[in-house]
């Protein structure tokens, strides 16, 4: 008999040998139906594989992470197994799970293209195969072996990859109905779970990603084990595409790209100027409160402070490359980080217990080098600029900094209506301590610290061992969006590692001099991929109070133009922020054109307005909201953002 | 006879041969007193120097540029010829008049070492040879006769000078008592004009500012026609020293240096930023009422923006260099200027002559190489941030731009009681238009309006002919700052060039393309500069708007650190910003550490204050100001804030 221990602590014996879904089938036939992999001390594996001795387990379903991942590994090798009966002579590269569905890389035989309209015909042999619930069945091979195995079949690709990338005594492969893959796992045990599938893009890849090998056809796929579970998500998609904030961030020209002046590097146009800069002083407010201080460094370090920190033997060569002087006696980097600079700002002055925290600040521009093919929008790009803020503290201090930074991020994601959000605490492997920088006190300390601030905030956090960076644990944020996508926010991360390489010291109250403890923060993570998130959140549609214009006054012919320019400066002197369309066009037209940039508010002004010194209110997407006064109009513009606002007060 | 025109257009006849004194000593005996060189048909010479035919003349004094430039060109070859006999055998490198003064590299013969305790001994010669007013002799000479000459003399840097850069035919020597210098002039027609004389400092410096050459001693001077006039500039001097903004701005912890991030890129610390932010603010609010649009742009752009801007032809070996990338397919480049990046969002949509003037404004921070020998403080940094806007127009509205642009500079400077200024309108030189460009109407156009709108705001400009850029003419505005000093803040710069080369355009109402005018302005010219000059010219006493911390709060003892703590809660809600000293020390301590940080207003709160709820109040420099409750006190502080930000709101 062996002990197999659950999530919960909880402790049930088994026979030698029980699998996943033997121990799931004991708990309950519910259970066993949705079981998709099972974690075995810490390592993912099938449901059938048996396990042999004392282990903690945990099963996985769909609503994880690990469970879904193992369901579109094998949707992968099932698109492999419908290309190989549909394409024969084809060859694979890798087809991994991604975090949503699964793609492969495929090289078809001289003459054979995969394009868009095979989509149905692959998705139909898919389902074909599916219905067969074939069992994937895993086996372990000698590299000699596979290396036969796959060079008889003809892939090129998978030799290649035993032949470079993998040792002896390490190799399976996995096995459904005649198709076998050179594989890690894990998968699903069978294939007739996949009931809903659909094949979604085509595109190039390199092999390896490498620029200088063979282009390969990538074929990106989804599936589901229920058929209403793609449904859904076909829609979520539809809806994703219309919220798709480089498709909006064009219609409200909040943002543009130049190739002239570099690919994946945003210039924020007037009116997302207008919208980051109102998201930088709300931060800003809040920060004061919580005691910040904020500084501004330049955007680029010599060499020498990335040698010291230690980014440039971790990130150099894959960084943008070191600048050169004219009289070349020193080299310089773009900054990928804005922590060295604030090392400098701390050892500055000699700092003592009582200065502490100290917590300095900054909306720090960033330049980290991204393939151009990875580029994308503003989630993935060249330059951001990061709502930063190193706290400097005693060890002592480190749960309440917690707390305090928590309560900060609570108070942004309360603003933005983001109140579906989960917390992963990323701790230490705890079979492994070697590998981390830090005494075994600090960091039992500091993990504990995170998970008290966590349980003291009421916050459900999950505990992922072995996820903390080696030099120092972390807690990050999900934010869930209006359409149910997950997107990763806020950051507090803690740092024993550059206080140390920077020797940076304070003097304690017994006059010793003492390592701080870092922490890194970033509530909104940057501001470019913030607001590409609250743009497909909000579709566009803005709070009033961070809303570029927040109202558009729209005369009816160019004889109200006057009018309407009054109204505006009215509006101005009581901070109402309007824009006046005053283009020789239609009525009509200019409601549409504003409605299509997102304008909360439109005044329509003619001759009866302007007698009466009225306006005539529209809101956007709900039409005519009747008439009344510009005085008793500007009152409930304030109004609504001073209710608003009330969360950034709390 | 020749006819002899002065600047205020009037003609005079005079007999052939006849010299710029002889011209003075006719109108008036005090002008021929004071005249110190002359300008004829726009070139600086001697007063001594015969006129032969018909000119433009200009007759310098001390009070001009070129006058106090001949003045001190002529003391640096005293200087030269007192080194001359205090050190046989030394050797001479250049020798011009700076800003403030002059200076002579110099070589002494091994053995001889020229150091501060010499200063006098040199003087003292000065003074001596300058007495015996000996004339400055003018003579032209050949490319061999001069190598001759200065070989003779074993004057290794003036021959290698002679051979590497001088044409036969170009070459003149000027010789004054036993010294002759090999010299372009101008100068005075004798020495004994120089009557009062201070060596200021010696430094090394290389010859012909080349690292790999020789380093040479480099001597400071600078002399007066008068005692009393050398007296002033040695006070203002020592007034200077003490506002000196390295200092200060250590002292108020507004910025600091770090070799490790690089020399001369300053970082703002807290309290500099606070004021930054808060210049930055009050740009913003005047930029917005004259139809600024604000946008965010990277801080590099591909080397092949600034190809197509022409900055890498004209700046890229003396800039930093390009950065490659790890793919090693694209080159980067610090931005210089933010001015190619402002062209590609002109150049994002179609613009229509409707859509004309567009004021594209950015606090920028851009990278320039300078040598880290000029480095100094602020004012020569290698990272700055430019309050930039470039203003794209028709060509008929750059005069009411230009009058918009004043107006802009105009409150800027009264904000800060900037109430002495001047401004210089460059244009181009009248006899040589082929190396401008643009068309002529165009130009003449620009330059009539700058022009007219000088004349329109009754600005007192000076016109310099040939000083306009290769790509436009220019406005530039000096202020004087409480101690005298001159300092070149504001610019406004038409630009025909960019627009050209980034192929801008817009749609008349003609409906043909027509390309726009640009105008590169900055009122501040920069953050990092003109935050220089005001430490300098408040001596760090800022204006109570401006001023990062308004009040200190200093408790007698610790017992009224509680005291102290609400009331700074009480100042923070009704906008009064606050800090609280609650160091255990004595009160004399907190009051001295705090008029040196130039807080503003002091409060000193003890067991009367408390009992009562009131501060005793002390202002900066004028120590005791009585006792008042809290909140008469945040109205004073109010109101002293309001009434000076009216400025801003004219």
């Amino acid at each position: 008999m062996i002990k197999i221990t659950f999530p919960d602590g909880s402790v049930r014996e088994y026979e030698q040998g029980v699998t996943g879904l033997q121990i799931a089938e004991s708990i309950s036939p519910a259970l066993a139906r949705n079981v998709l992999a099972c974690g075995v001390n810490g390592e993912t594996v099938e449901l059938n594989r048996p396990i042999n001795e004392d282990a903690k387990i945990e099963l996985y379903k769909w609503e994880d992470e690990e469970g879904k991942h193992a369901f579109w590994h094998t949707s992968a090798h099932l698109l492999a197994e419908a290309l190989q009966e549909l394409y024969p002579g084809i060859q694979f590269g890798f087809g991994p799970a991604i975090e949503n569905g699964f793609f492969y890389d495929v090289m078809p035989k001289e003459g054979d293209v995969i394009k868009e309209g095979d989509f149905e015909k692959i998705e139909k042999k898919m389902k074909e195969l599916a219905s067969k619930d074939e069992p994937v069945v895993r086996k372990e091979i000698s590299k000699a072996d596979a290396l036969k195995e796959f060079k008889a079949d003809g892939q090129d690709y998978k030799c290649e990859h035993i032949e470079q990338d993998l040792a002896d005594g390490e190799i399976t492969t996995y096995t459904q109905g005649k198709f076998t893959d050179l594989c890690k796992g894990p998968h699903i045990v069978s294939t007739g779970a996949i009931k809903a599938i659909k094949i979604t893009s085509v595109a190039g890849a390199f092999w390896r990603g490498d620029a200088k090998r063979e282009q390969m056809t990538r074929i990106y796929g989804i599936s589901f084990p229920k058929k209403k579970m793609l449904d859904e998500y076909l829609v979520m998609l539809e809806e994703a595409k219309k919220r798709d904030h480089r498709k909006i961030g064009k219609e409200m020209e909040l943002f543009m790209f130049s190739e002239r002046v570099g690919k994946g590097m945003p210039i924020w146009l007037p009116a997302g100027t207008e919208l980051r800069l109102r998201l930088q002083d709300m931060l800003r407010r809040i920060q004061k409160r919580y005691g910040y201080q904020e500084v501004i460094t330049p955007h680029i370090g010599s060499k020498n402070l990335y040698v010291t920190s230690g980014h440039y033997a971790h990130y150099g060569k894959d960084s943008f490359q070191p600048i050169h002087t004219p009289e070349d006696d020193e080299e310089y980097m773009l900054k990928p980080m804005n922590c060295p600079h604030h090392c400098e700002v701390f050892a500055w002055k000699p700092r003592s217990y009582r200065d502490l925290p100290l917590r300095i600040a900054e909306f720090g521009t960033v330049y980290r080098y991204e393939k151009s093919g990875e580029l994308h929008g503003l989630t993935r790009v060249r330059s951001f600029t990061q709502d930063d803020a190193h706290i400097f503290c005693r060890p002592d201090q480190v749960k309440n900094e917690f707390l305090r930074v928590m309560d900060i991020i609570n108070t942004v994601f309360s603003i933005f209506n983001f109140t579906d959000f989960e917390a992963q605490i990323s701790l230490r492997d705890p079979n492994d301590h070697e590998k981390y920088i830090g005494s075994d006190e600090v960091w039992a300390e500091s993990e504990q610290a995170i998970i008290d601030a966590c349980k003291e905030k009421g916050l459900n956090a999950k505990i992922e061992y072995g996820e903390a960076a080696f030099y120092g644990p972390k807690l990050d944020f999900m934010v869930k969006d209006a359409i149910g996508r997950r997107w990763q926010l806020g950051t507090i991360q803690v740092d024993y590692n550059l206080p140390e390489r920077f020797k940076l010291e304070y003097t304690d109250d017994d006059n010793t001099k003492k390592t701080p403890v870092m922490i890194h923060r970033a509530p909104f993570g940057s501001l470019e991929r913030f607001t590409a998130v609250l743009i497909e959140h909000t579709s566009g549609h803005f709070p009033l109070w961070l809303t570029p214009d927040q109202v558009a006054i729209l005369p009816i012919s160019e004889k109200f133009n006057d009018y309407a320019v009054q109204l505006s400066k009215y509006f101005d002197s009581v901070g109402v922020r309007t824009i006046v369309d005053d283009r020789n066009e239609k009525i009509g037209r200019k409601i549409r054109d504003n409605e299509m940039k997102r304008i909360p508010y439109m005044l329509v002004v003619g001759e009866k307005e302007q007698a009466d010194g009225t306006v005539a209110v529209r809101k956007q997407g709900q039409g005519d909201q009747g008439t009344m006064t510009k005085e008793d109009f500007a009152k409930k513009i304030n109004d609504e953002v001073a209710e608003q606002l009330k969360a950034t007060e709390m």
